[in-house]
C-alpha cells in the first residue's frame, strides 16, 4: 500500500442522499416524479398575452402581482410582454426578484419596523422601488432608513376602499400623510393603492361588479378630494383577478396588479362570468394552467382511491382542489379530504369503476395558487406532453 | 493603471441580496425578525423528557414522527433519550435524517411507485429501515427495488382499524400479504402497523378513549389470528399524541409513534383531559413550546390591529392560531381571520385597550404543527429570553 492510500479519503455525498429534482427535461410528463407542481406552458403564456392586450387596450399599465408565483421566470416572461414591473407583499419577497433584473417592484403592503425598512433603503441601490404606507410612524421609520442608506423611495398611501384591513379611511387620513411625505427628503408621494382583496372572491357576477364599482368610487372621490388640495396622484393601482373587468373600465386606476390569472385555481375558477355563467372565471377567458401530479398509493379501502397528496402539498383554505380529467373538472371523481401527506378521492353518483387504479397518476387543480406556490421550491413547466423548464420558486418562504 | 487593475472584477453578492437569518445567537429573544417559528427550548425539553418516561413506564418504545417537525436536530434530542428511531410519512422526508445520523427510520406509509422505491432501497444502505404495505403490487415493487440494489427492508403491514384511510381490513388480508412477503428474500415481515389519525383530535376525553380502544382492540385481534396462524408480530406501532396514554395502557403496541407532543399546537392543546378539563391536551401535560413571532403592521382601521402573519406563515386547517401572552392563551384579544400575509386580530369583549400598538410584537400558538413546519426553513430557540439556536428544518417541502 502506498503513502497514497492511507489519506484520509473524503467521500463525496452518495446522490440518493440529495432531493433529486422533482423531472427531467426533455423527458415525458409522465414521468414528473409526485406530489409536484407542473405549468402548462400554453395556457400559461396565453394567460399572460390575454391580461396584456385588455391592460393595453384599456390604456392601464399592468404590474402583476408576484405573491400568487414568487417565480422570478414568470415575472420575466410578464414584463418581456409589457408589464411595468412586479408587486411583491413583503420586502424579502422582492429580494429574488432584485436579484434576477427585475428593476421596478411596489411593495403593495405597509412594512414593520426598522430592520425590513433598512432592507427595502438598500434593495433602492438596485430597483425602483415604491411602498405602502398608512400611519405617520411607518413614513419617520422609511426616512430614517433611507437616509441612512443615501437611497430613495416612491411611497404610496394606501386607502381602505371596503376591505377593512390596512389603509386609511379617507383623504383626509391621506392629505395627513402626504403632509408629512413632504417634509422628507428620501420620500416621495407618487399617489394611493386602493386594492380590495375580498372583492376577488365574490361569486355573483353582479355582486363583484357592484363591489369592485365602490372600491373605484371610493378611489375616486379621494383622488379629486386630493386634486382639489393641489396633490396630484401618478399611480392609482390595485386590482386583482377578480376584479380586473371593472378595474379596467373604470377610469380610476391607472395600474393593474393581479396574480393569479396566470394559474387560475379552482378559486378563482368557480366565479360566474357575465350572464351568470359558471366557470368563466374573471370573465376575461382566462386558463387553468397549474396543476398537482399526484399518484394513487392505497386503494385498499373499498371505494376510494388515496391520494400522496395533501396539506403539505397544496392550501385548501380557499377550498379543495379540482379532480383534472382530459383538460376538465372531473364529473365522476371528488377530492372530498386532504390529510396532511394524503387525499382521499371519492366516486361521485357511484360511479366506482371511476376511480383510478393503484399507480394511477391523478392531477389536480389546487383551490388556492398562492400559498400552494408557497410550498414547493420548483414549477415544473410542460408542453405537448414533454418537460420543458425547471423553474425554481425563489421566493418560497419569504414571509417575512 | 497596472495590469491587474484592468482585470474583470466579480462582484460579491450584496449581503442585502440574500434573506439575512431571522435571528442571530446570543441576541435578545426581541430581537427576532417577524414572521419566525420560535421554540421554547426549556418547555420542548421537559415534552421530551415527559414522553419518554411515560414510554419507558409502560415498556413501550419510542419511535417519534419526524412529520410534526422536520428538523434533524429534534429527531437527535430524542434518540439522545431513548427512542428508538424516528418515523417519516415519505421517502424524501427520510433524506435529511440519514444524512443526520439517524440509523432506524419506519416510512409509516404505503410508498407509490418505482422511482419511490429505488431510492427507499438506496436509503437502506445507510440506515435500518421499515415501511407499510396494503398491497401485493406494493411488495412486488419494494422487492424489484431491493434486489436491483442489493438492500433489504422490513415491512408492516398497515391495519385499517377504523381511519378507512389505508391499511387492509382484517387478519385475512395481513395473512395474505404475509404470505406474498414470505417469498421475497430481500423483505422481511416484523409485524403491524395500526394508526388512527382521526382519533388524536376527538375533543372529549372519554370519546378519545373509546376510539383509542376500538383501534387497539382491532390490532389486538388481528395479532391473535396471526399468532394463531403462527405468524409472530414483533412490532405493534401506531399511537399518537392525542390517543398516546391509553395506547401505552393497551397492552397491544409495541411502539408508539407521537409527534406533536414536542410542540402541543392549538388543535392539541383545545384537547379535554381526564375529567373534561378543557385545554389538559393528552392528559400527559404537554406544554406548548411552539410560538410564532409576528409584529403589528397597520393599525389603521378603528378595533383591529394586523399582523404580519397569515396564510402563508401558519397552517389554519385545525383552526386559526391563539394569541399568546405571560405563558397563557389571551382572554383580551382573538386572532379572528387569516389573509395571505395579514392576521387580523380584535378584541374580545370590547376590550380595545387591549389591542397591541403598531411595531409591537405578538406571539401565537399554531393551530396545527405538522403544516406549519413545512412553511419555515428554520426554528429560532429561545431559553431565558436569549436565542441559543437556530435549527434548519431540513425536511420542509420534502413531500415526494
Amino acid at each position: 500500500m502506498s503513502a497514497t492510500d492511507q489519506r484520509p479519503i473524503i467521500q463525496p455525498a452518495l446522490p440518493t442522499l440529495s432531493l433529486p429534482a422533482p423531472a427531467r427535461i426533455g423527458e415525458p410528463a409522465a414521468s414528473i416524479d409526485t406530489p409536484s407542481l407542473v405549468l402548462d406552458l400554453d395556457a400559461f403564456e396565453r394567460n399572460l398575452d390575454r391580461m396584456q392586450q385588455v391592460a393595453d387596450k384599456a390604456g392601464v399599465a399592468l404590474r402583476p402581482h408576484a405573491k400568487a408565483h414568487k417565480c422570478p421566470d414568470v415575472s420575466r416572461a410578464q414584463v418581456a410582454r409589457g408589464a411595468v414591473g412586479v408587486c411583491c407583499q413583503k420586502v424579502s419577497e422582492a429580494l429574488p426578484f432584485v436579484r434576477a433584473g427585475i428593476t421596478d417592484i411596489h411593495i403593495s403592503n405597509q412594512v414593520a419596523g426598522p430592520a425590513k425598512a433598512a432592507m427595502l433603503a438598500e434593495l433602492a441601490r438596485h430597483a425602483r422601488l415604491s411602498v405602502c404606507v398608512d400611519d405617520a410612524a411607518q413614513i419617520d421609520t422609511l426616512a430614517a432608513a433611507t437616509q441612512a442608506a443615501g437611497t430613495r423611495l416612491d411611497v404610496l398611501v394606501e386607502l381602505d376602499v371596503g376591505q377593512h384591513r390596512c389603509g386609511v379611511p379617507d383623504a383626509d387620513g391621506v392629505l395627513r400623510l402626504v403632509e408629512r411625505l413632504g417634509r422628507r427628503d428620501t420620500l416621495t408621494f407618487r399617489g394611493l393603492q386602493a386594492y380590495h382583496g375580498g372583492i376577488q372572491h365574490v361569486r355573483q357576477f353582479a355582486s363583484r361588479r357592484e363591489a369592485a364599482a365602490h372600491a373605484a368610487e371610493c378611489a375616486g372621490a379621494a383622488v379629486a378630494r386630493l386634486a382639489a388640495a393641489g396633490v396630484a396622484c401618478d399611480i392609482v393601482t390595485g386590482g386583482g383577478t377578480g376584479s380586473v373587468a371593472f378595474d379596467l373600465a373604470s377610469g380610476v386606476y391607472t395600474e393593474i396588479q393581479p396574480g393569479s390569472y396566470v394559474f387560475m385555481d379552482a378559486d378563482y375558477g368557480s366565479l360566474d362570468g357575465d350572464g351568470a355563467v359558471r366557470g368563466e372565471g374573471s370573465g376575461l377567458g382566462f386558463e387553468h394552467s397549474l396543476l398537482i401530479a399526484t399518484t394513487v398509493m392505497s386503494r385498499a379501502v373499498a371505494e376510494q382511491a388515496v391520494l400522496d397528496a395533501g396539506l403539505k402539498s397544496m392550501a385548501v383554505d380557499s377550498g379543495l382542489p379540482w379532480i383534472w380529467q382530459d383538460g376538465a373538472r372531473s364529473t365522476r371523481l371528488a377530492y372530498v379530504a386532504a390529510n396532511d401527506e394524503h387525499g382521499l378521492v371519492q366516486p361521485l353518483g357511484g360511479a366506482v369503476d371511476a376511480l383510478p387504479p393503484l399507480g394511477a397518476r391523478v392531477m389536480l387543480v389546487p383551490g388556492h395558487c398562492d400559498p400552494t406556490l408557497n410550498l414547493y421550491d420548483e414549477l415544473v413547466g410542460i408542453r405537448a406532453g414533454v418537460v420543458e423548464c425547471l423553474w425554481p420558486v425563489s421566493a418560497r418562504g419569504h414571509s417575512r
